[in-house]
């Protein structure tokens, strides 16, 4: 099996619940190192089979690590993987849900996802200008006629999204109404999404540079004391498009696919889900419209100056976003702690 | 063979050189009304099969038929096609090159291409909020968890853009360095391009709504007598893009494929590009930027406010462009003449 950086990608998995899991993807995912951010009871035994290379986190660790700060880590909930991010040395990350198992493109063969996403952390962007034969680095394809030929370099990439066959990644009501559709179609695609254009960025099987991104990769207040769920990645979602725009850099969807096994219970998922359902369609707007200032110019000053736009723009929803953005700014603080900047 | 919409669209093509065309889409074809525009000599006589409805337009036709506007429809170019747009009484247009054929999924089914062009017109567009399953509204397929609800509707689909298999819609420069690529990736996809990104549409295998948008897909001043051409399509792909944008309706692409059976020479393509590749340059940030005055209702009326701006922002490149949005005029003053307002 092809492990491309592996002595530069760590694997974040918030939590384990069964053994089979990392049988599955120990082809794969023994060259790398794994930080497993356990979400639950702490006196819980997460076991790890034999071979792998991972260090293990619990609610006692998060908070011996942050102390004062972390409270910006979420409980009860696998919003909590976004200390992973934080802890990590390596340059890049790729995080994936415990439920999501190794699928099969259409000539049968197990799809290496990693891979995958490596490919597409490590080729360029193209946030300015659709191309419609899609990824145009891509081996027998190329930008199409048309293309301005000042944007073919492309800019850097920052993150890779990756789907899912099975188990869709639907909403509550979605899955209440469709409760036996199963997402069969092989979309043989990777594409950037256009600068200026929101995506709802899913966590089960997400890679992204975490020098370039990983400071706004903040998954939010989520879980035990918290009135939402299951908005956790949307937020870091909503907030790295920002950011990357901002930056200029892009995020890429598509390619590669996992196999999601299990749908969660929907009338759990309505529960926690039904504020989030209102709430963001104040939210969106607040995001397609918020700008940042040009004296920003990486991922951890861009989110400092997003935590006080959204203390300011979002405030009046709720009091939880005050919260939260008090939540963002003790996550840039422990993210510093954790990540001191490189002296020259 | 499904002939949806039968007696509502109408098939244009830009002259036919082989007879193989029409016998090979005849089982797809034969349903429709065709408006052939013979792009060049009209004293050349083209043959079309029996069985097939259609009328054919030559250059003494349009002259006739246009009077002093007819300078506004390009001689000896495949972008006299736009004539058909003009004439046609249908609410709905394919047009298709004649080095196009039928090409096959997968499984090996020759592929509907009218079907799926309607498919994608007669479903809404989803151009403010991207979707990571691509069309929610194909069968098997939904929006995604954070999708908002307020957008769940969508919007009217004014184009759908196919793509092609076999020989790549590549510019002369890529051609060259890339003789053998052939691309013989299907992509499973349908999808919207969001609002504000431009893309380069090709005119081989489009589909648009002609009521909605026709008046906006005028494909130029190319061909001769004009100093460039092969931007026929890239013209009204931008220019129908902004007037989409404007007008909150949507730009599908995707599916369908045809079988693109012929590269064009591409020493050929370099002479009538080149300065095209250059001015695109400025052309596109011109269409990236511009804005409609919100009492611009239809396409029409977008369309005379842009050819104004045309003339403004960008007749300092070259004394063309002053020529163009002249034609643009012309080209408007010719689609009132036929096709006068309805009166209520």
């Amino acid at each position: 099996m092809a492990a491309p950086l592996a002595d530069q990608l760590d694997i974040v998995i918030p939590t384990i619940r069964n053994l089979d899991f990392l049988e599955e993807w120990r082809p794969f995912f023994q060259p790398y190192h794994l930080i497993i951010v356990q979400d639950g009871d702490p006196t819980k035994k997460i076991a790890v089979p034999e071979g792998f290379s991972y260090e293990l986190y619990n609610r006692n660790d998060i908070e011996r690590i942050l102390g004062d700060k972390a409270w910006s880590i979420s409980f009860k909930d696998s919003a909590c993987r976004c200390f992973g991010f934080m802890v990590s040395k390596k340059k890049y990350i790729y995080t994936i849900d415990d439920d999501c198992f190794v699928a099969k493109d259409p000539s049968g063969k197990p799809i290496n996802v990693l891979e995958q996403h490596i490919k597409n952390l490590l080729s360029p962007s193209t946030p300015f200008f659709f191309n419609t034969l899609y990824d145009p680095y891509r081996e027998g394809t190329d930008f199409v006629r048309g293309y301005p030929f000042s944007l073919r370099e492309g800019v850097t990439t920052a993150t890779s999204h990756g789907l899912w066959m099975n188990i869709p990644d639907y909403d509550a009501p979605t899955q209440m109404v469709k409760p036996k559709e199963r997402n069969t179609r092989f979309v043989d695609a990777v594409m950037t999404i256009p600068k200026g254009t929101l995506y709802p960025m899913c966590g089960m099987n997400l890679a992204f540079d975490r020098e370039l991104i990983g400071a706004a990769m903040y998954f939010g207040l989520m879980g035990e004391g918290q009135p939402i769920g299951r908005y956790d990645d949307m937020w870091a979602g909503w907030c790295t498009k920002v950011i990357c725009d901002h930056l200029g850099v892009g995020c890429k969807t598509g390619l590669p696919y996992v196999w999601h096994s299990k749908a969660s219970n929907p009338f759990t998922n309505l529960r926690k889900e039904y504020k989030g359902i209102f709430w963001q369609e104040e939210i969106i707007p607040f995001f397609q419209n918020v700008t940042l200032s040009k004296t920003c110019t990486n991922a951890e000053e861009c989110y400092i100056e997003l935590a006080d736009k959204v203390r300011k723009g979002l405030g009046h929803i709720d009091p939880y976003f005050s919260k939260l953005a008090d939540g963002m700014i003790a996550w840039i603080e422990g993210w510093r702690m954790l990540n001191p900047a490189k002296t020259a």
